[in-house]
Formats: C-alpha cells, sequence, structure tokens
C-alpha cells in the first residue's frame, strides 16, 4: 500500500550533491498498471491494484533479458527519467526529471506511512502545483504522448 | 513456495462426479514465468520465479479487458484446459486434461507442504509416468507447439 502526494517542480534545487537512478519503464496494462522497469541494472515487474491516493503494489524480479522481450509488448512509449532521492526529514523526496518524449516535466512524489500524514505535509517552498490525482501526471497516461503539450 | 509432483495418467478415473474449472493461459514471459489466466470468471496475473521443484508465485487480480488486452501479447499459443479438483486425503490432486492443440494430454500434479512429505508420497494406481522436473511438461514449453509430438 502507498499513500503519496505529487506535485510540480517550479524551481530546481540544486542537484549535483545528490546522486540519481537512471529509469526506463513501459507498461503492458494501464489498468489495473502491468509494468516493467529498469533501474540502474535491476529489471522489476510491477503490478499495481485501482485507486489513486492508496493502492496495492506488489514487485518481482526479472533478469535483462526477460525485460527486453516483455519491452516489445509495451503499450506507447517507454518512460525514460532520472530519479534523485532527497532527504526532507523524515521523508524522502523522490524527483523525477523525465527525458525522452516527456523532455521538459520535472515532479516531485513523496510517500508516507499513513494517510493522516500525508494529510498534515506541508511541502517546501520550492514545489509547485500539487497534481497528486490528475491522471495527466500518471506515467501510464504519459505512454501515449505528452499530455501537457 | 509451490512444492508439488507431476505425473502422466494411464486410466482416467470416472470423472462425473467431479466438478471441473475451465482454464486458459497464455505466458507474456517464460523465464521467470509472468502468466495470465482466465479460470471460470477470474483473470489473474502469476509471476513465477526460477526453480523446478520448489519456486516464489505471486498472484494479482485481473479485468477481463486487462486480460483481453495481454491475451494478444502472449508467446506462442494460449493453453486451455479443463482442471479437476480429486480429493486424495489429505492432499488434492489436479487433474488437468488439456484441450485444443495439446488435446490428449492428461496430467496430473499433486502440491505439498513439504519437500518430506513430496518425497514420502506414493502415487494412486492409476497414475502413470512420474514427469516432476520434465521441462516438456512445463505449460511453458507447450505454448511453442505440442512437444510430444
Amino acid at each position: 500500500m502507498e499513500i503519496e502526494r505529487k506535485y510540480l517542480i517550479k524551481e530546481l534545487p540544486d542537484l549535483t550533491k545528490y546522486r540519481f537512478v537512471a529509469i526506463e519503464q513501459g507498461y503492458l496494462n494501464t489498468k489495473p498498471v502491468v509494468r516493467i522497469r529498469k533501474k540502474d541494472n535491476q529489471y522489476i515487474l510491477t503490478y499495481k491494484g485501482s485507486g489513486l491516493l492508496a493502492h496495492e503494489e506488489i514487485e518481482a524480479q526479472l533478469t535483462a533479458d526477460a525485460y527486453y522481450h516483455l519491452l516489445e509488448k509495451i503499450d506507447g512509449h517507454p518512460i525514460t527519467k532520472k530519479r534523485y532521492l532527497i532527504p526532507l526529514d523524515p521523508y524522502t523526496i523522490e524527483l523525477d526529471v523525465f527525458e525522452g518524449h516527456m523532455d521538459g516535466l520535472i515532479m516531485a512524489e513523496v510517500e508516507f506511512p499513513t494517510i493522516e500524514e500525508a494529510e498534515a505535509f506541508i511541502p517546501p517552498e520550492w514545489f509547485g502545483e500539487e497534481v497528486t490525482g490528475d491522471r495527466r501526471y500518471h506515467n501510464s497516461e504519459m505512454i501515449f504522448g505528452n499530455p501537457l503539450k
């Protein structure tokens, strides 16, 4: 179960001191989500049950061969992005800097242990508009083209 | 974790008193297994990690729409079979009567709680050759044609 809030970024902080992981992912199905993801040298199959703020999530390991086999079966475009992990005590911001056909989009996600904490969260100054629940900012929408253009 | 032994059936018992479920399934990937299955009116995504006698298995619900969307992406043929559940105290025999391109194959699987019980199992008289670990009898091999012909 994942409880998270999502924001667009208006002003990027200095990222040079943070490490990032290179992510490439694609969707075999979007409802429910059946996703493949390459994260540095890890290959992962993810299933996400329905629901917007809270949803069931299952992960399983793939081999590189399996990943590239399944990559040929994805719907629409793959999504590529650099993900930075930025501490914001006691949470961690996942900052996604998109590339490829979504180049220009920068989005932050924060995950919470409870719905109460999610509701009480005050975003830092450099966060922009909240887009939690806005389907246009779901990766599963972006695969069919850039929904922001 | 599943521990099971598999047998071919030489002599079919009277099945009229047992109920069956109609199963259709296909493989998006075979190593590791990423399988979709229609079981009566249930649609299930299954992941199976590697290993022959014992392997990790994860199941997740699909919608009918998701199932038919993913069915277009499977490798090779779908597999169709009728599955009978036959009690064999304290176990349950899963008897698969194959249809379609595997018509003629009848196979029984018995699942055990421990490897010790699996090793101590004495099959009933009507079971034929044991094929546990014989890759030709893996559904993931049958999708590319009938390996017994």
